[in-house]
């Protein structure tokens, strides 16, 4: 969501990405990272970050049989950790992708999304400028609980990570923890991983330990503070709704404070590139899904769900609109209620007020589509393209089979079947003619009445 | 919500459920215990906790006028209570009724639905186990205010339940409060029941008062704590909206951990009997009315509405869907935007995306519905049926004019209106023919814009 | 929300209402006040309060290029501020409007719309009956920071009103703060106004020094409190959300206590003159624009939108329903799912209940819409009515070419497109006849099978 210049940087940095949990809580079949948030898979936003930052190699470890994992991350590279030894032997399956990375290597969890940039960034930048051997990424949680103790001196320099299972009643007072996010010396983090034990309750391999080796080995050790909103990691559903809530309430307040009017904030939900103009207003019940652009002074009257498209300055859309991959919905144009559209340009003026389906169509400017109008545009093999030319009138009710078009200026009359094109400015009915039998319906109605009885 | 086996409870037990209640404060026409918790009266939630508990008999006390309870509690019998003289006087109207019951008497409130099953049945099993003459359920609300005070012993045990307005400042000190839910030895309610007076400030027989009553018998009296959420009381609109969405909150919470994935889960609602598998995503905006179950890895895409209905694995559907009473929707199945099902089977892999009403009806497995289908179901008196076979292609804007049936494989020309049956793999095509006015349209222009003038 | 009746006042009072500020971090093309809150511009909420409390004259201080907030404080006067030297500065643009008024003059502001008239009745009230100079409306903040406090003497007595950066040390402990909100002896105010000087940091006149001027002068000046939720000033679209939310959750919770039941409150949005009768009963997401009225027993299903439209006792609406201006729905009426109305009278009983559009028509009463039914009620120049008799029945996919009458009791067959009259009783039917040619599915399967290959 915000976008910092690697220029910046003092030097080169790379990633490991550690990924290959299984998220047994999820009680997913889809692996944990794949999970969205702001409708990208977590992992995505992970990697976003770490490019975004101009980290190279950004690698992933990832789980057996995590292939969707794999796709997602392309062309960043992969390496598997077949057996869980703990979080220091995930690090080290990367070893090999990391050849010749001497400047900083961030350790960042596929699992927690939320990660500011800027934290990254200062992260990065005080190990460098500070030589510092490791700097851990801190955070207060309100409820410290479980979570691993920051042991510093009284310059404020990391001297230990104390689990807090081991940690001493003073050490437990301690409201600093450790949030597993680290920027480490390049040139040192191998070697000290290649040091660390299993000799713990768990028998697994801590990437915490080498914060203790670095000090050891006379390196300076470091903290940077982060919020807790973005360190949340994501172990179950519960967690993903409120890793969504954080997400979404960084985009309202985005959209908000860029000149977009929300009528109820927590009503709106964004995707993660949601790009909203000034002076846009949106009503209750509004989704945004990937992919969507809306100019200034567009006004979403809610209800509306929206995938894919982009909506030009002026226009109106909604209530109960839905616009598909490829909608381009013009300057001033008009979508309203139960209307879909797909893979079409409305342009300039148009009107496609009711109870609508175009798909595969252009609409000219200023044309007008009457109630209940469907673009017969799927013939169960082929899609095909309806062309309605500007200032052209559909009658209520049209359907017209494309691949067809309708010329600038003609008139379709209500409920016609369109098969063949229509010249500019002609009119053309489709219909049958209407026949009436008399009384019939009294007649009908007095059989069906006796019949009750 | 859970269920409990009724062989664990230690010995037989009944409930007296207090529903006779004016209601005055909910400003309605409809009995206070009717409105509805999740889809169904507050008096059906504790009826249905009474009777997971295996309870019997279940006897509910109503006011006068009050059919339409009688009629949710059925076959549980019911006694009216035609004056208001307190709620130890309501109780006593259930006698009759529990001849015979010489375990437990549970009193139970049909405006207090969020109890939870576990809370009684740790009522009753200490009231059995300790040979205890009453066991009442207390909380510890944030604000004890008017709340009835429990005084107890050194050990624990019920002295006394003190009303507020009587309590010393010393009990008013006292923050575990009387929640009016009791455990009672059913051979001795009743005679406690007899002795309760009315002398009192507002001349009423308080159940409250059997306490000291059973204390003056040397009976020991003890105390169960709940939490306040489960205790609420509802006696407005107010509070029956918190009612609601404390009882929303444990649903929404349950699906997260049972593997459902609810992007935003404020924006979901449940009835109480919705059953969501594994992997299922319900998008934004979707309520679950009664009777809905949704298998595993379905797709629910947001601004949908369901009522006793089935959605078979894999299926998607939304946004904008209803699907109404009666509506199957088949493994991998595809319902879009704007789409009415109502008592129709739509078979594996067949898909209704748009704009489209099905009803009595059955859609073939991979049929494919055109945007702007309707099934023609009702002619003012009689519902007839749709079928619809499997590979079949309605065009869109058709109306198929029930009874009637498409045979497999058979395609039916966008426009058509069916009113015969269809052969299989043939097609069928009902529209006018396409005519057409060279200049019409502008001609017609003409006209208006000189009229304008 | 609230009436009071301006009888009640002890004399004449008028208002000024200052609404000439930027607000330009709401980053808009509209002026700030004119930002709507429940439906309206924010300056009409305080309009409407003046108004309410019977205020005269009520003159508006505007700004620049301001002339839509000129249009909806209409009939009100306006004047304009042009240079923006403070808000001494703003009241003294007023005094001609101001000539004469000898009783209270309060001033107000166009970017406070939460301000409840009891508040102010309160200080005109005591400023009248204490023959107060000033009467300030004070609030305690949570945060008091950066607001001026007022500084009471040991009677409450208003003594100054300090900036924060101005203020001591003792100064800055008071967390009675100043709104603003003013009640000021018309015959003094602009006299003081006249000797308020600009020697501050900033070079503005302050309105807050007229309370150190009225001091000097020997008059009284008194504190009436205000809660900090009806005092909270728009500045920005995050705060624009804000005041949209509490004016929400007070007509939600005046709904509540009238007797209607909101199966969430947080998702259903009013207007601020919605109208809603007991027992209405309203699922989650729902908006009602301006101008709607609900009557008793009314169920509306949820994900509904109204405007400017009626709904008689005991009508079913939604879910996915769209009433908008002039919909008179009536007695027992149902509007089901994907139904729009718009100007249009659908009479007792009346059916409309899927995916239809109804616009410029009359249903009658009992008359029964089938399924994608459309009213043709626009031909591109002019709006013609529909007119369907008591008892019709009008078949599924029917498209109506208005203007056009369909009598009492008519049947008009599915998928007709019906374009002169139909008469009582009888049935019409318009529309083509249906061929079949065998096999020809099959063979264009296996057409558009070998094309793929």
């Amino acid at each position: 969501m915000s976008s910092l210049s690697s220029s910046s940087l003092p030097s080169s940095a790379a990633a490991i990405v550690l990924a290959a949990g299984m998220g047994t809580r999820m009680k997913s079949a889809l692996p944990k990272v794949m999970h969205p948030v702001l409708g990208r898979p977590m992992v995505s936003h992970v990697i976003a970050g770490a490019e975004g930052l101009g980290l190279s190699p950004v690698a992933v470890v990832i789980g057996p049989d995590m292939a969707p994992v794999q796709k997602v991350v392309a062309p960043h590279p992969t390496v598997e950790q077949t057996e869980r030894l703990g979080t220091a032997h995930a690090v080290l399956q990367a070893r090999a992708l990391m050849e010749g990375v001497n400047g900083t290597i961030l350790i960042l969890y596929g699992d927690t999304p939320l990660i500011r940039p800027e934290t990254l960034h200062n992260m990065i930048t005080l190990r460098e400028q500070s030589r510092a051997g490791v700097v851990v990424l801190g955070f207060r949680p309100d409820q410290p609980g479980a979570y691993g103790r920051l042991v510093t001196d009284a310059e404020g320099h990391l001297q230990a990570i104390v689990e807090a299972r081991e940690a001493t009643p003073d050490q437990l007072a301690i409201d600093l923890c450790n949030s597993g996010v680290m920027a480490v010396d390049g040139s040192a983090l191998f070697g000290w991983l290649d040091r660390v034990d299993n000799a713990n309750a768990k028998g697994e391999y801590y990437l915490t330990d080498i914060v203790a080796l670095a000090c050891a080995d006379g390196r300076l050790c470091c903290v940077v503070e982060g919020d807790e909103d973005e360190l949340l990691g994501v172990n179950s559903r519960v967690e993903l709704a409120q890793a969504e809530y954080i997400a979404q309430d960084r985009m309202r307040t985005a959209a908000l404070e860029n000149g977009a009017t929300l009528i109820d904030p927590e009503t709106v939900y964004f995707s993660h590139d949601t790009v909203l103009g000034r002076d846009v207003m949106v009503g209750p019940f509004t989704v945004f899904g990937p992919g969507v652009t809306v100019a200034d002074g567009v006004d979403i009257k809610g209800f509306c769900h929206f995938e894919q498209c982009t909506v030009a300055s002026g226009a109106t859309v909604g209530p109960y609109a839905r616009l598909r991959p490829g909608a381009e919905i013009g300057v001033d144009a008009h979508i309203g209620n139960f209307v879909e559209i797909k893979k079409a340009v409305v342009e300039t003026g148009a009107k496609v007020n009711h109870l609508t389906y175009i798909g595969d169509a252009r609409v000219g400017s200023k044309a007008n589509i009457g109630a209940g109008t469907i673009t017969c545009n799927y013939d169960g093999y082929n899609k095909s393209h309806t062309d309605i030319g500007a200032g052209a009138f559909i009658g209520s009710n049209s359907s017209l089979v494309a691949p067809v078009a309708i010329g600038d200026g003609a008139i379709v009359g209500a409920g016609s079947v369109i098969t063949g094109a229509v010249d500019a400015d002609a009119l053309a009915v489709a219909r049958g003619r209407q026949e009436s039998r008399p009384g019939w319906a009294a007649r009908f109605r007095a059989a069906m009445q006796a019949k009750k009885k």
